[in-house]
């Protein structure tokens, strides 16, 4: 048997134990696995060298090496954030709804894990721990499976915090990590149907394009994001400005930063010309349409082309076109939009109905930055990824998202008629 | 462009129009839908003979036939049902969850509809206009694909609703069928990720297996049940006799009806004979585990063999099995059953607990037949299926199953520090 089906059978029995632990048992495991993070930093940072080294040697550049660097204050944030969510609710148990059918039956719904729960990411080592930690709050088992870049610190981060769950009760294969880091093992990962229940992507449009496109377990698409701003004839001009620099500028790689800014033509002439020095101020490199091209408000500006309108930079680069009103706002959002975070800047009472209404996304804001689409700022505690996809969840994903539900019906006899 | 592809393009620009609509808009169609079924009954029935003397002549099976074959009657009971959903309640607009975020930002999680839903089935022309009532109830353009045993039924009930539909103001591409039976069309049809939000297979096992095996696009897997009833030692021998041969018998083809019996081994002998009397009475086809067959209490059983654990019979026939306790019943239900809905049949009270929690199933009963897994039991009004899945939705499903959320938030200038 390969290695990812008998991890993945492995799991799949340890699951039917963590969904049966008490509230207690999984908060203390937790609390033991943020303390072994910072008791065994040093074998985690040991790993982390090695990985960085490979990564320097292969000529890794700078940004993604920043994100694969662990060093003794982020390994204190990583503990942190496991002894946090110790201290969130519990969702297990909750009962969502229930009745006394006709018959005399006692129903109700129940929150209950999902139970084996897969993550494919790229070169985060701080993913493995979150989505560790977040599986054991759910009661789910996990099967974990990190970048090549990363593997050795994932491997380490893995052995550290499955000994500490294990060591305060929890079953030994609840945490796994995939070792090999063979493209034939993610392939067998998404081939596990029945054994795995659902398969969460972390990472750039590529991977999680290729996952969606070839698992045949069920998958929640997450995190691509290609945000608009929209200017309506009647915004507020120092609005405007505030929210686009600030949608745009304030953490570009991330999924909820605007890449793209459309412009009413009433207005543009006058909005436009400020909002084009602030972004070049910042150092933004704009994509303008002809229209704003036209305006030389900035010295440095290229004409957009098709292909910017569905890009996802991630990058201080914005595109600019100018729209006829709102209709054409609308369709062009939702023609080229990845439907997670849309704003509108307006004064006018039925414009921002309307854009509220007909745009397809996650989050619709008016007169907000698109940058407020966060499991945090929406009061959900943890964050297990923003779902771009319409089934199961939509939008930032707390502890919920990482459950289902069972009906359970408690009868004295009955039988359908 | 395919056939396919344009179609799913036009269900896309009708969805965000008929997301837009109003309930008394949606009702309104429902209504004139109800009523075109009457008016036009003869031009669905002529299209049905039609598939009904080429199906006789392929030499497909009654049961099959009679699935396929439609009358006034029953297309009174479909525009019956139609008329029916107009008076439910409207899922669409619900705020879900709401609350004022620390900035200020009045943030709400509304129900939306999900955009453009497939559905995949056999031979079966109702599914065509519950699907297509379903839908435009909730808001959502539908593509439908049904088999080719039942085309000319599906083309014409389609027609039939579509028309309809338009003339009481909804877009003319809300409701669609697939005109083409190729395999490519399906094919096809499960690629268009991004143009359909969610496919839901109906049908056998062997349909939702390819579907789940196949789609790039998001699927709810449906209704394979393969139920379990398990009578605990302590069970009431009356109550267990009557639960088992309704669980069984009262109507063997549907996917909540029961397939495998499970006995505790301290009380089988006693507890089996008269319920293998019971079941050989009602004309079941029992299949025994050796302990079962060497109770020689009925004439007509035979032997299971390992296939039988986990078949799907869908007919009258049942597996039966002894076993040592309640541990060996849950592992078994677990590594065999198929997450749909389980039952025990017992008096003692941990047991009852334990089979609750530790079966991991959509709907576990406790002295109760399983056949009360249904939308309508469970007081969900119209049901589009039962999904064996854990994510998005789990069990019976009703209108809320082809909903999402979006979030929408009113703001006045806020920009994230």
């Amino acid at each position: 048997m390969s290695e990812v089906r008998d991890l993945a059978l492995r799991a799949r029995a340890a699951s039917m134990r963590v969904a049966t632990s008490s509230t207690t048992e999984r908060d203390d495991a937790l609390r033991a696995m943020a303390a072994a993070m910072i008791d065994r930093a040093d074998e985690v940072l040991e790993a982390n060298a090695a990985d960085m080294k490979a990564a320097e040697s292969a000529g890794t550049p700078p940004p993604l090496l920043d994100r694969l660097m662990l060093d003794r204050s982020r390994i204190e944030g990583i503990a942190s954030a496991i002894s946090t969510l110790a201290l969130q609710a519990d969702p297990l148990g909750q009962v969502v709804s229930g009745s006394r059918m006709a018959n005399g039956i006692w129903l109700q719904q129940v929150r209950v894990p999902i139970g084996v729960v897969a993550m494919i990411y790229e070169a985060r080592p701080n993913v493995t721990a979150d989505a560790a930690a977040l599986c054991v709050k759910t009661g789910n088992a996990v099967i974990l499976r990190g970048g090549s870049l990363a593997i050795r610190s994932c491997l380490a981060i893995t052995r550290v915090l499955a000994e500490a769950a294990t060591g305060a009760g929890l079953p030994a294969d609840a945490i796994q990590s995939i070792g090999s880091t063979d493209r034939a093992a993610t392939d067998e990962l998404m081939s596990l149907h029945g054994l795995v229940d659902v398969l969460i992507p972390r990472g750039g449009a590529g991977l999680i394009r290729s996952v969606v496109e070839n698992s045949k377990v069920p998958v929640i698409e997450t995190g691509v994001g290609n945000c608009h701003v929209y200017l309506h004839g009647s915004a507020d001009p120092t609005m405007a400005r505030r929210i686009v620099v600030n949608a745009k500028c304030q953490r570009p790689g991330v999924c909820n930063a605007a890449e793209s800014l459309l412009v009413d033509e009433s207005t543009y002439e006058s909005v436009l010309p400020p909002i084009l020095k602030a972004l070049e101020a910042s150092g933004v490199d704009v994509r303008g349409d002809e229209r704003t091209c036209a305006l030389h408000a900035i010295d440095h500006i290229s004409l957009a082309g098709e292909d910017d309108w569905g890009a996802e930079y991630l990058d201080l680069r914005m595109s600019v076109k100018v729209v006829s009103g709102l209709d054409e706002a609308i369709e062009h959002i939702n023609r080229y939009g990845t439907k997670h975070t849309e704003a509108i800047v307006t004064e006018d009472y039925e414009a921002a109905r309307r854009f509220l209404d007909e745009v397809d996304a996650a989050a619709v804001f008016v007169n907000a930055s698109t940058r407020f689409t966060d499991g945090a700022e929406f009061g959900l505690g943890a964050e297990i990824g923003i779902s771009t996809q319409k089934l199961h969840a939509r939008g930032p994903m707390g502890l919920v998202a990482l459950t289902t539900t069972k009906y359970m019906g408690l009868g004295n006899g009955q039988i359908r008629e």
